[in-house]
C-alpha cells in the first residue's frame, strides 16, 4: 500500500521549491504585437465561447494547466481521459487529469472549413484570443463523461451545464490571448496568475506554501485544519510557511454558494483573526469546477503546483458530491487523497491528509473528530450549513465566526425576497 | 502528434530483446511444498472462483500479469482505473490497463472474517490456490464499468456475464498456485506460459518476436499483414523474425467463434502454408476477452512483452466491438493504437500499425486496402464471416484457405444440428 504521508519530505533549507522548474507557459500577447494580432483575428474564422469556455480560456492563458498550451488536440485529449497525464517530448510525465477541451457544432466545423487558426470570441461577444494550428476531432460524449466521472448518470452538474448541449467535434490548438483576462466584477484583483502568486510568495519570502481549495465558506473546522497545518510545518523545521487559501471562482452548482458572497466570507474570516492575514494569501483559482472527485482533486492540486504551492491539504471526499441518481456519495470519500497520493506527475508534491473535523459538542468548538467519543461530535456538512443560513437558524457557537456567518445569512436573506422561482434547487445530499 | 512510426527501433544486433528485463513472477508453488501447502489451504476459508476468475488465476499465475503477484489490492486497482499503469517502488512505471481482480460477495465476506490468508476453489470444486495477506474493499461496479469501457451502456458482453452478478467486494492478495493450472480438454499443450515461450523463442534463436493477437479464424488478410511484418522486419536487418500466432483462450462473447473450433483453423492455416510452420509459434493466450478497445490492447500487448515478444501488431478497432445500444462501433476505430502508442509502461514496445486489408475484387485476393480504387474492395467483417459460413455460402476465393474454411463450416454446421434455442446470438453488428 502507498502511505500518503511518503511524501512528506524532509524540510527545504533554502527558497521556495519550484516542483515544475519555473517553466510556465505564458499565452498572452505582448502590448507591442496587440494591434497587428488583433487585425489577424479579425480576418479568422471565429468560434464562440460559452461563459464556461471563457473561464478555461482564462485558467490556460496563465498556465496554470502549463506545459498546455492551448485546448487539447487528439492525442493529448487520449492522454488525459486514459491515463490523467502527459508524456512529454523529454520523456518526463505531467498531470492533467481533466479534458481541458473546446467543443464546436457541425455548423462552425463547417465554417472553419481548411482554416489553420481561429479567433475565439467571448460571451460579450469581444474578440479575446486567437486558437493557431488547429486540430479538429470527434467528441464522444459519453466516452467522454464515462471516464472522467465513474459514471454516465443524469444530473452532473458539468455535464449538464457544458458537455449535454455542446457539439459533437472538439478543436484543440495553440491559444494567444490579446489581452489579460478579466472579468469586470470587483473581483479581479483577487485573481492573481500563478506568476503574480509565485512573486507574492518570493516576497514574501516563504519557505514552505501550502494550498487550501475550497468552494464552500470558511467554517472554523476548515481553519482549525489550515492553523494545525501551520504548526505541522513549522515543526518540521520550515520557518515562513505561507497558506494559499485559494477559492474557486469558476462555474459551480446551483446550490453552492456564489464566489462574491465566498469572498465577502472570507474576509471576514480573516478580519476576525480565525486566519493569520500575515501568512495568509486569498486569491482566486478560475477553473470551473468539475465535481469529478479523485480525477478532479489531481487537477486541482496540479494547478497550484504550477502557482508555486508544494504542499496540498487534502481532505475527505475532494471535489466529491452525491451521487446524481443513488442515495450515496458519489465517489469513495477516501479515493480522492488515495489516488493523488499515486498519481503520476504529482510525486514530488506534499500531500497533507488531514483526520475529519466536526463540532464538539462538549468543547463547544471545532475539533479534531475523536472515534473514541464519536457521539459528542456533530457533523456539519456544507448542505446542513446552507440550510441553517437559509432557515435563519444559527448553527452551534464556535462553528464560523460571526462575521462570516452574518454574510451567509444575509446571502439567503436576499435570496427569499426575490422570487421564490430564483431559488437555486439543492443537487447534492 | 504522437507518431507511431516514433516506436520502431533501429534493429536489434544480438539475441532476444527482453523489454522487461526477464523478471517474471513465477506463482506455482513447487513440487516439494505442495503437500503442506494443501494442508494449510484446506484449513482456510474458501473463496469459490467461477470460470472466468479461474483464468485470471491461471493468467496471473503465470506471470502474463507480472509484476502483479496477485489479484489486484486497491491501491493496483486504483491505479489501474485512473492510470492504466502502476508505480513500482523503485519509481518505474508499468503498464496494467484492466482491473485484474476478484469479487466476493457479503456472505463470503462475512466468512471470511478477520483470517488474513483465503484458500481458492476452482470451478470444479477442487482447491487450486491460496491468496495471502488478504485486503477486502468495496466493489463499485459503476464506477469499474465507466472508467474501463467508456460506457454504462447494458450489453457489454463481460460486464453481464462476470461484473453485473459479482459482489460488492473486491478481494486482493499474493497467489500461491497449488499446481500449474490445467483445462484438461486437449489443448493444453498449446497453453505455453511467458517463460516457455522465452525458451521456445531462444531455442529458434529469434532476434525479434512480433505478436498478433486475435480472438477469429484467421482469413487470408491477417495472412498478409503477418507475412508483410516480417518482410519488414527483414528489411529493418532482423535476421530471424519469429510470428507468435497468440488466439485469445479465456472468455469471449458468445457469438465468436470457440476455441477448439479457432485452434483447429489456424492449424490449417498453417497446414496449407498460408503461414510458415518454420517461422511460426502457434499458443494460447489465456486471457479473458474485455472489449475494452483502447484500454484492453495495452494488456494485450503488455501481456505478450512479457513472454518476450518486442513487436505487436495493432489494427483497425482492437479489442473493439458494435456500441451494445447504439449503432455506430463503440470505439474511435483509430483510438487502439494512438493511446497504445502512448500508454505508460509500454514505451519500448514496437507498435506496428498497419493499413487494413481487404478483399480485393479485381485481383481476387486479400489485399492491403488502396482508396484510389474503392469500389474495387470488399470489406468482410468478422460478423460477416460467421454469416457466410452459417449459411454454407462460400466466401469470395482468396478470402481463408479452403481448409480453414471447412472447420468453420463443420462448425456452423454442427450448430445447425443442435436444437435451436442452442445457437448463440449475435451481440454486435
Amino acid at each position: 500500500m502507498h502511505s500518503p504521508s511518503r511524501s512528506v519530505q524532509a524540510p527545504i533549507k533554502s527558497s521556495l521549491i519550484d516542483p515544475d522548474g519555473g517553466k510556465l507557459v505564458d499565452l498572452v500577447i505582448p502590448e507591442s504585437e496587440r494591434a497587428s494580432r488583433v487585425l489577424e483575428a479579425q480576418a479568422l474564422p471565429k468560434v464562440s465561447l460559452s461563459k464556461i469556455d471563457f473561464e478555461w480560456v482564462h485558467v490556460i492563458s496563465e498556465g496554470w494547466a502549463s506545459p498546455l498550451k492551448g485546448f487539447m488536440r487528439e492525442d493529448e485529449y487520449l492522454q488525459s481521459l486514459h491515463f490523467n497525464s502527459l508524456r512529454m517530448k523529454d520523456g518526463s510525465v505531467v498531470n492533467m487529469s481533466l479534458p481541458i477541451v473546446l467543443a464546436i457544432d457541425d455548423e462552425t466545423k463547417e465554417r472553419i472549413g481548411s482554416s489553420t487558426n481561429v479567433g475565439l470570441v467571448g460571451p460579450n461577444g469581444d474578440l479575446i484570443a486567437i486558437l493557431r494550428s488547429i486540430e479538429i476531432y470527434k467528441h464522444n460524449k459519453e466516452e467522454r463523461i464515462a471516464r472522467t466521472w465513474g459514471t454516465t448518470a443524469p444530473g452532473l452538474p458539468y455535464v449538464e451545464e457544458v458537455i449535454t448541449s455542446a457539439g459533437n467535434w472538439l478543436i484543440g490548438g495553440d491559444l494567444e490571448v490579446l489581452e489579460p483576462i478579466k472579468y469586470n466584477d470587483g473581483l479581479d484583483n483577487y485573481r492573481l496568475s500563478p506568476q503574480q502568486l509565485r512573486k507574492e510568495f518570493d516576497s514574501r519570502q516563504a519557505d514552505a506554501v501550502f494550498a487550501f481549495q475550497l468552494r464552500n465558506p470558511v467554517h472554523n473546522g476548515h481553519a482549525l485544519l489550515m492553523n494545525d497545518t501551520r504548526r505541522r510545518l513549522l515543526e518540521m523545521g520550515y520557518k515562513n510557511p505561507i497558506l494559499l487559501l485559494h477559492p474557486l471562482g469558476g462555474f459551480t452548482k446551483a446550490d453552492d454558494v456564489p464566489l462574491d458572497v465566498r469572498m465577502e466570507q472570507h474576509s471576514k474570516v480573516l478580519e476576525d483573526g480565525i486566519l493569520d492575514p500575515e501568512t495568509t494569501i486569498v486569491a482566486i483559482f478560475p477553473s470551473p469546477m468539475h465535481y469529478a472527485g479523485p480525477t478532479e482533486v489531481q487537477w486541482h492540486a496540479k494547478a497550484r503546483i504550477n502557482a508555486g504551492a508544494n504542499f496540498y491539504i487534502v481532505g475527505r471526499d475532494p471535489a466529491g458530491m452525491g451521487h446524481p441518481t443513488e442515495n450515496r456519495d458519489l465517489y469513495d470519500p477516501d479515493h480522492g487523497k488515495k489516488v493523488l497520493s499515486m498519481a503520476p506527475g504529482l510525486e514530488k508534491l506534499n500531500i497533507l491528509p488531514f483526520r475529519v473535523a466536526a463540532y464538539d459538542t462538549v468543547h463547544k468548538k471545532m475539533a479534531f473528530f475523536d472515534p473514541s467519543r464519536a457521539k459528542e461530535f456533530l457533523f456539519i456538512s456544507g448542505t446542513k450549513m446552507r440550510n441553517f443560513a437559509k432557515t435563519g437558524e444559527n448553527p452551534p457557537d464556535g462553528f464560523m465566526c460571526p462575521g462570516g456567518w452574518k454574510v451567509l445569512v444575509n446571502y439567503y436573506e436576499s435570496l427569499q425576497t426575490e422570487e421564490g422561482s430564483q431559488q437555486p434547487a439543492v443537487l447534492s445530499a
